[in-house]
């Protein structure tokens, strides 16, 4: 029995600046929530490391949870949100060029298993080029 | 190149009461920060569901994150480490048969990338039986 899905997302070659934005990710956070018609449980807990650090976003959901952690050195944002209920696939790729900048964005979906199971659970596994490499 | 690794644990077989137990949960998460010498970032985040839920814990680390979630209905106990720096493999199936009364342990490893992978990310899958079935 699956026991829900998690989304592992490493956007690639996003803008520094945006990754220090806490706005930005504020708002990135907003827009998954609002889409996937997501409960926040209390408030969502934010770091901001000293620079040349990044952010750590982690909100608690009643479906489980979403987290982004951002590096601003590697041009990375790494986001995992794992719903225990279904959810439709969602753009992830293009809400990340549109917030951060990503040019590559890879989506892992993983199955969460109630009871060991037979088959691999990597559900499946993405990749989105959104701009040319220059 | 790799900018840390995500073990996704499920615990199957647990036992329901332990599930709802915040002390054995903190107790878990204790023994995960001790061992792997991680730093956690202010208070963990704990929520304890309306019964016959279960309870949710969110650690932010300067390493990245732990979270739990259980399912007392199912027995399962699913656990997220993320981890920015290269650690040890531990022994997730012995704790949590140890603290929770896990039967079957589910251990995936992945790593996350900065840049585009050439490679699957999986890095590997484990699964380990913790008693016979009856």
């Amino acid at each position: 029995m699956i026991a829900g899905t998690e989304w592992i997302v490493d956007a690639n070659g996003c803008r520094p600046e945006a990754l220090q934005d806490l706005g930005l990710l504020k708002a990135v956070f907003r827009r998954v929530v609002t889409d996937l018609q997501l409960q926040v449980v209390d408030e969502i807990l934010w770091h901001q490391f000293p620079p040349p650090g990044g952010l750590t976003g982690m909100a608690l959901l009643s479906e489980s949870h979403l987290t982004c952690h951002t590096y601003p050195e590697f041009g990375l944002a790494t986001i995992n949100l794992y719903c225990c209920r279904s959810r439709p696939e969602w753009p992830w790729a293009e809400c990340l060029r549109d917030f951060l900048g990503a040019k590559a964005v890879t989506v892992h979906a993983i199955e969460r298993h109630a009871a060991t199971p037979d088959l691999p659970s990597l559900r499946h596994s993405l990749q989105f080029a959104l701009a040319k490499e220059s």
